[in-house]
């Protein structure tokens, strides 16, 4: 059965019967707009477009996984404020034929991944259009908490990362070969995992500057850099390469090093602290906060590219 | 110049230079997610997606108008909770060949619209499509007052609508057979004018139900009808067909009262109120809330379509 077959308000009461509603929602779906609680008076809030052949191939990844990662890279961005995610909205754009089934697949992959921050999709909107297009934007909640924005990072600091780096991008390259295997690199691509409690758990510790790695470590430094007013250099023997990263690289003629340092999606979240803070078991130190500009990588700069840019001419 | 011409942060960097912040933000564009006043302790949040070729046509409308379209739907469905809009997210999907003076004129067109009413745009999301889609997610304020949802209406309510019917059915119309006038019709449908103010002032009222007409009159208030457990009556002669409406149906050979009963997208109000209620000028009682079930015209079930399904067939 295709969506058209059920029509846009079918589509849309099989998907909202799979979307439960947490303890945030004052109104979930079905009036002209929803209601969420937002108890610190201040609401954080972010938006991420994701587009059938630029984020996801429905060859590659089901409906599930997309939902995963829908979610996942909105979620990341809230606890990249040092916020509590409480909640998601989502526009779905599809052709008339795609199977209902994925659709219903991609509202699994939504409430699976939200719940796992105890949020849930409180609205949404469904049209046509050629391709699959999945919008989504999150709320959260500060707690009372200052937020932890890109502009804090300070000389002398450190710079850790929380979750993995290069996963992803090892995952796309192997699918990109028309492999499927290994599991776990492609599963990295199609769902990544961010470390969601490590934001607020950061701002408790006293983060003064954070971010999510959607483009790339590097990439993703630069903006931090440079809003914060500082440079950033790396050490290269602070990242250890899994053996599967390892492994994956040697078999298709590439430097597992580049994955780590410029591969986006994975959602990792990298943060700088005083180095006077006791870090958890959740970080780990990859560098220092200098005084400059630029990111850097044992005091050279970066041959290569540093992430991703959607309108890159190849 | 094209916005692959500017790449990815160049089109971010030109896009938020044009858009000034609003009294509600405290962090907007630049970081992973921006942060907005809610000091009623609660949010609402309403999300739509306007495709290309579905919702609009860039050689019918220009990207100042679709920026108006765009905040205006979404401002719209926060105004029908009874709630001040606060502020706006937007993702823009688009060809790499899109100029890049349409992507900034869409800014100037979401920053226009959001200022009738206070709201600013505070973060967004850019990627590349094959045609262009703009996500828009709204957040709104309800200042203390209970929201105004769909499902409070009660027999012996009166209905009553705010704003303008069927011109924008009307301008698209007109468009559709290759004219561009008259010139009001027209413009009623590149860019509505949703009648903000009457959504709040619903709320103080007394409105026991209230929502936007996006769809067309009969398909909305079918949906309010359902959420509320009731039938609605309306009194055909209770709306006015304007002279330009008039003089456009005819020369098209068509009906106006079509247009008025199941032409949406001018994203009118329609609200119950209690009869006792003295409505002011922005109201106008268009009929009944009875006992029952469904949307009936002076009695009797509507012929023909009452309004729009994006998966519909035709």
């Amino acid at each position: 059965m295709t969506v058209s077959e059920v029509g846009e308000f079918g589509l849309i009461a099989r998907v909202t019967a799979r979307l439960p509603q947490g303890s945030a929602t004052i109104l979930g779906p079905g009036d002209d707009a929803a209601i969420v609680l937002a108890s610190d008076g201040r609401v954080v809030v972010s938006t991420d477009l994701l587009v059938e052949g630029r984020h996801f191939r429905r060859d590659w990844s089901g409906g599930y996984d997309v939902g995963r990662k829908a979610a996942a890279a909105n979620l990341a961005d809230i606890a990249a404020m040092g916020a509590q995610p409480t909640s998601l909205v989502v526009g779905l754009a599809c052709p008339p034929d795609l199977p209902l089934e994925w659709a219903e697949a991609l509202a699994d992959g939504l409430r699976e991944e939200s719940a796992l921050v105890g949020a849930s999709v409180v609205g949404g909107d469904v049209s046509r259009a050629d391709s699959v297009i999945v919008a989504v934007t999150a709320l959260g909640d500060l707690q009372g908490r200052a937020p932890v924005t890109r502009a804090g990072a300070r000389a002398g600091d450190v710079v850790a990362v929380a979750g993995r780096l290069g996963w992803s991008a090892a995952g796309h390259a192997v699918l990109s070969r028309g492999f499927r295997s290994p599991r776990v690199l492609v599963d990295a691509h199609r769902r990544p995992e961010p470390p969601y409690a490590a934001g607020p758990a950061a701002s408790v510790l006293g983060a003064t500057a954070m971010c999510d790695v959607s483009d790339g470590l590097i990439a993703d430094l630069g903006h931090l850099a440079v809003a914060s007013g500082v440079g950033i250099d790396l050490r290269r023997d602070a990242f250890t390469v899994t053996r599967q990263l390892a492994d994956a690289a040697q078999a298709l003629g590439k430097d597992p090093i580049d994955w780590v340092l410029t591969g986006g999606e994975d959602h990792a979240l990298v943060a700088t602290f005083p180095a006077t803070v006791a870090l958890g078991a959740d970080w780990r130190v990859v560098g220092a906060v200098r005084v400059g500009s630029g990111v850097t990588v044992d005091g050279e700069p970066w041959e290569g590219t540093a992430g991703h840019d959607h309108f890159a001419r190849p």
